[in-house]
């Protein structure tokens, strides 16, 4: 007999929550973007809920460029992913640490490597979200001054992957003998130079950090554009997905198995898991109500620059925030977010206001607002409906927002014997149900990215 | 009246320990470069004994490219600092936390960032080493053939450091109200764009890192050639130093303070630390035994490869190794450390195994054998007498090196009146009797800088 398939669940840490204005909220502490306390909090009591993972995203530069917006947010210092990451597993013993760096303004050794330590020090815990870095405001903090080009980014992330990936098969996992009596550390026969020469990058290795108790990090991506979910066929282990409507949803799920399939892998090896920003209540009225109280806390000079920031840099100030959404321009941003959003918006006849208000809280995620019962309803159907094998949950406000959702819809969802009471293991590799990735040499790994 | 001066401490870790052989050591753990507990251990030790400062080297790749030799030694890996110290913050309320990283393969924004976010989570004890990198194996992991010039490197580092110094300065110390009822989150006045442009980098800003509550982290340099003395007098606040001798090391110290007043800066704003390698007996005997029996478990191939590494990459293997050290050429290798090493072997009329034996433990740095008592001795008169301001401690094996320096030299020092015996303050600035650094808008910083 094999055990139930159950939901994976991630635990997104954004500073004070996922809401534009969580910080004003009662619940939520304004200063939580220099607390460590705060996230030493935020770690314990995830993992107290058996969540699978923590999820950080990251930014390298302020993406938001208008001043006077920016100074109404919470979101323009926060600490950096791996360091934090670093501090929360010595804290944590069973959790999932899932940090996003990009590969656009980073060289593959300082990833593999950083990844690889917190992945040791986390005793086989550590994931690395992979993304590309789409916005000006970060290339023009490494000596860039436009950004490069969508195509370009990710021909750069497919050799950076292969290139850390190689790194990271380094060592053997019996590799170390540390002989005391006789002086012998490793056994020369199970190290392996990478000498990578590519169009990108030169890096000879090796990697200095030793493989962890699950091998190597997982790999995690987010891109939905057509190049994202090719590179996430071929290559991710867990999927962070944005999709908002179930059909959206199952289409995405469908999508990605597939390309996983096509690449001659075990799709069950990829966890799709969307985003879910849920606002839970006793009763539906109470959901509403306390969402209202977070969308009032929204200055209209925040709520247009996010829109025109999620949207791909489109200037709103000339148009009525009262009237349609005007006709916009392709542009180099964030392709598939943007798409989603638009369609939704000419969908629904949303005015301006009405469409920022509308991506305020969850920026193009999934927002559900309800009881326990109705979340977990929503949760359950998407997850046996083919649109996913879990979430990731971002709370609209932390730590209050988060503690909400534990103690009232992961206890619907225990009864519904839909997730864990305990860890089936101590990786992050075990709880997720991924396998464990045999070592391979790094020619062998090049011969396989070359067939 | 003001307190009597007293001796700063570094406890500086490197794995099993700073004998190339520690790792052979009965009381060493032999896989102490994969056990995060073993470092959480060593910090807590350090800091009951009040240590000022962890202290971390760094290396982004294997320097050793001799496989037999490498594999004969526990150095091929180890976890990587700033993740590391970032793990050991959590688990310490008052010990500075300096990490190594190098300006030659880093890009100032990333290591400004993950060094602030250090700071911040540590509650202002954070210390960034700059190095600049000399070793070709580090330049084949990004994308180099081979190694860039030492002018070249210091001239690199030199922009690096005042970009770095400048998006430390985005934000203002009072700049965040956090006015949940207004909605003002901070003041756009008190937010500063870097906007550089220089020769090595283009980076606008901001940093999406607040300041810590000692301003920003501490400057630490190690360098000793005269690109290094310069850039240390202009802008170091603590230095890892390396002589040897009492005569050298006051040299060195004259010359430091001599160009921090030359730069307009208080000499005692530059606290320089000279690295101290103690191997502690209850007799000079016991010492001695103990040093000899550390000493027996260097492999041949292990002590000839890394005098080649030390000395800029001659290889010895042609020579005889009792016979006298052959003539060396110039390399692009550190030079102050070579120099230092050959005058000294010359000096000895020491034969090359005689060398590598001397310099296997503490590879250059002043290596004291002997009772606490005599241990004490020699540090009050380096102290007193003009050549160093505290000392950065060099265990020949951890934890246990470290046990019994804390157990019998710290005693002793507190006896005379030498060392604390409670933390001044809860900042790395605090403890090392730094100021702490107002904040300029980066503006002011280049006009400074073009003075």
């Amino acid at each position: 007999m094999t055990a139930k398939r159950q939901i994976k669940l991630g635990a997104f840490l954004m500073t004070d929550g996922h809401h534009i204005a969580a910080w004003r909220h009662a619940r939520a502490p304004a200063n939580a973007n220099v607390r460590i306390d705060h996230y030493l909090r935020l770690a314990r009591i995830a993992e107290a809920a058996k969540f699978d993972a923590l999820f950080l995203a990251d930014s390298v530069g302020v993406r938001n460029d208008n001043l006077e917006s920016l100074s109404h947010t919470s979101r323009a210092v926060s600490f950096e992913p791996l360091t934090l990451l670093s501090a929360l597993s010595v804290v944590t013993q069973n959790i999932g640490l899932i940090g996003t760096a990009s590969t656009t303004f980073n060289e593959p050794y300082h990833i593999a490597r950083k990844f690889a330590s917190l992945d040791l020090m986390s005793g086989g815990r550590a994931g690395w979200n992979v993304v590309t870095s789409s916005s000006e405001s970060e290339a023009h903090n490494f000596n860039l001054e436009t950004h490069i080009s969508h195509p370009d980014r990710y021909d750069r992330a497919r050799e950076f992957m292969s290139v850390v990936k190689g790194l990271w098969n380094t060592w053997e996992d019996d590799a170390f003998l540390r002989d005391k009596a006789d002086g012998a550390y490793f056994d020369p026969a199970k190290f392996h130079l990478l000498d990578h020469r590519g169009k990108h990058f030169r890096v000879k290795g090796p990697l200095n950090v030793a493989r962890s108790p699950q091998g190597h990090p997982v790999v995690v991506q987010a891109g939905a554009s057509e190049d994202g979910r090719d590179l996430a066929g071929a290559t991710a282990e867990a999927i962070f997905a944005a999709q908002r409507t179930l059909q959206e949803a199952q289409a995405f799920y469908a999508d990605i198995k597939t390309r996983a399939d096509n690449y001659g892998r075990d799709p069950d090896h990829v966890k799709i898991m969307p985003g879910i920003f849920p606002v839970v209540g006793r009763t539906e009225a109470e959901a509403r109500e306390k969402f209202e109280e977070l969308q009032a806390g929204i200055e209209p000079v925040v709520g247009l620059q996010l829109l025109s920031q999620v949207i791909g840099g489109f200037d709103f100030s000339g148009y009525p925030v009262d009237g349609p959404l005007p006709e916009l321009p392709e542009t180099n941003g964030p392709k598939s977010r943007q798409k989603l959003l638009i369609d939704a918006a000419r969908r629904d006849n949303l005015t301006i206001r009405q469409l920022y208000l509308e991506i305020a809280g969850a920026r193009g995620h999934w927002q559900v607002v309800g009881t326990p019962a109705q979340i977990a309803d929503q949760l359950e159907e998407r997850f046996t409906k083919g649109a996913a094998d879990g979430f990731n949950v971002m709370a609209p406000h932390l730590p209050g927002g988060l503690e909400d959702f534990i103690e009232t819809v992961i206890p619907e969802l225990r009864r519904r014997g839909l997730f864990r009471k305990e860890y089936e293991g101590t990786t992050l590799r075990e709880n997720l149900g991924l396998p464990f990735p045999q070592h391979r040499a790094p020619r062998e790994l090049r011969s396989v990215a070359a067939e």
